[in-house]
């Protein structure tokens, strides 16, 4: 038997709004299995408790484990949640409250459960496997349907007095700009979000501006897949590119506001946004955010794509939990 | 003899662009003699280093002590600096470059020298014997000519990778606003310091709105002391208090922003403008930040003014010369 991939085995476990993916992954935080499932957003939280094992379950199979084999879980969650009860205390998207989501699924699997922010999760997992690497200060954006951040400083998750530092997608750049869900406005969320990219295309469109996303958004009501942002852009679509300039110049604006209090090393790019349209979307938040930092001659503050994807949440939360309990 | 202001003696000196402080301070950090000269900012670094000087023998001679009795100095400095060599990179306001301030005056003193930032100085003095005396996690503010901030992470001044992080003034909440001094537009000190008050209170003037301030700032073409404002506002005058309340929500909406970033314990409002208008001042920026953060229900991040005025630098500094070489 190969080295590779030995145990204990730790289950990395990443919940979304929309789907739920799980990872077997071996002490070498290499991925022996993986699985994905719709989340039931709608069906509350046993229902949701029921397709993580499920998931589970399933990265079991594909790893040709059991769950014997397994040491551990660690699960990234919308929040916001209490790490410390495993409790989630309020999902929008997951449709939960106060739901024990740690114990729960810690007395089905019979294993120890932590429970962490699916942000921060991500972030932990590209600062220790990923474009993060080797960095001390980092800042992760990971841009999709809203804008979620997360602070490694001097090399450890910052999480500062209340819990939740790291929530960069409410930092107001254009005081009086568009309203955010957050109730303020001008947020960096509800200027360069997927959310925000799709609301002023949709505005375009009504003003009569031509577009290849017309029909989408016309039959979805305002909602668009990042892919089919990157597609519309790859047509030429002159409205898709102009709006996600127009993002891309804000989200840089925010960093560059982080990056002259913070002073990190390395900003990471990620999410579904960043995913889809890739190095010349990062391009483009690079030179904004350059353009509006305090002077930075060497260019010793990296602006770099995140370099997990989809796989981020998954090593993250693994690695969480493995220096938790194994 | 009282063992209050007990030895060893540590000078504490804040050396600004218009005045030079300096402190004896006992291992108490009680000040126990104190000095005051203006600095001689257009004739360079030598002619500096000698009115540091004559400052310290004129607090020392206060404190009833001599140079023998002092174990070292700090001095907070405006910057860009290197705390290694205590060598002042660049600095404006004083004239100077690449100036070997901590030696030079290490030499003249046979005494070892510290050299640090003047705001993080000031922020380090109200974290341990000011308004942030109990906390560990502070976002300090200075606010007057320009914007400066210090950062207390987990207890420790954060100055991240490029050494400098803390530059909450240059924090753009305006997207495409007022010009800042740095070269971006729309940054919290182009809106919210005392130089932006008076060029706001200008325009005012020059479009015929009746203030006290007119003949002031017609005098000193544009400049305004912090006191005068403090005056004007006391006299009720509606151009000075309409320029303030702008300049106060827009530093509240910065605030909100290092808010959800840092999740800090406890925002310290210090420098000329906070110590002249005090705590209305200060309730204002309050009730700004709080209508822009994220909720924070309980309250728990707290907004307050500075407690230790003009003499944060000089204790700030000593403190930090006394933990390095006594």
């Amino acid at each position: 038997m190969s080295l590779q991939g030995a145990g204990p085995f730790v289950v990395g476990i990443d919940l979304g709004g929309t789907k739920t993916l799980a990872g077997i992954v071996g002490a070498d935080n290499q991925i022996l299995g993986r699985s994905k499932r719709s989340t039931p957003a709608k069906e509350g939280g046993p229902a949701i408790v029921q397709t993580i094992v499920q998931c589970v379950d399933d990265a079991l199979k594909n790893a040709g484990l059991t769950r014997n084999d397994i040491a551990a879980a660690g699960i990234g969650s919308p929040g916001p949640l209490n790490p410390d009860t495993g409790v989630v205390l309020f999902s929008a998207n997951l449709n939960i409250r106060n739901f024990p989501l740690g114990p729960d699924l810690s007395a089905i699997l019979q294993r120890p459960v932590l429970l962490q922010n699916d942000v921060r999760v991500g972030g932990y997992g590209e600062f220790r496997l990923g474009a993060g690497r080797g960095y001390q200060n980092i800042v992760a954006a990971f841009v999709g349907t809203g804008i979620g951040g997360c602070l490694i400083l001097d090399g450890k998750v910052f999480t500062g007095s209340t819990g939740n530092a790291g929530e960069l997608g409410h930092i107001i750049v254009k005081t009086g700009g568009p309203k955010c869900g957050c109730g303020a406005h001008g947020c960096v969320e509800a200027i360069a979000s997927k959310t925000a990219i799709a609301r002023r295309i949709s505005k375009a469109i009504r003003k009569g501006h031509p577009t290849v996303l017309s029909d989408k958004l016309a039959k979805k009501s305002g909602r668009l897949k990042s892919g089919e942002l990157a597609d519309a852009i790859a047509r030429n679509d002159l409205v898709a590119i102009r709006e996600v300039h127009r993002a891309a110049h804000y989200l840089g604006v925010g960093l560059s506001n982080l990056s002259n209090v913070l002073g990190p090393e390395v900003f990471i790019i990620g999410g579904g946004v960043a995913g889809a349209l890739g190095d010349p979307y990062v391009d483009l938040v690079r030179a904004s955010a350059r353009q509006h930092m305090l002077t930075d001659p060497d260019e010793k503050i990296q602006i770099v794509r995140a370099a997990l994807g989809d796989d981020a949440g998954i090593l993250g939360a693994s690695l969480l939990a493995r220096e938790r309990f194994v």
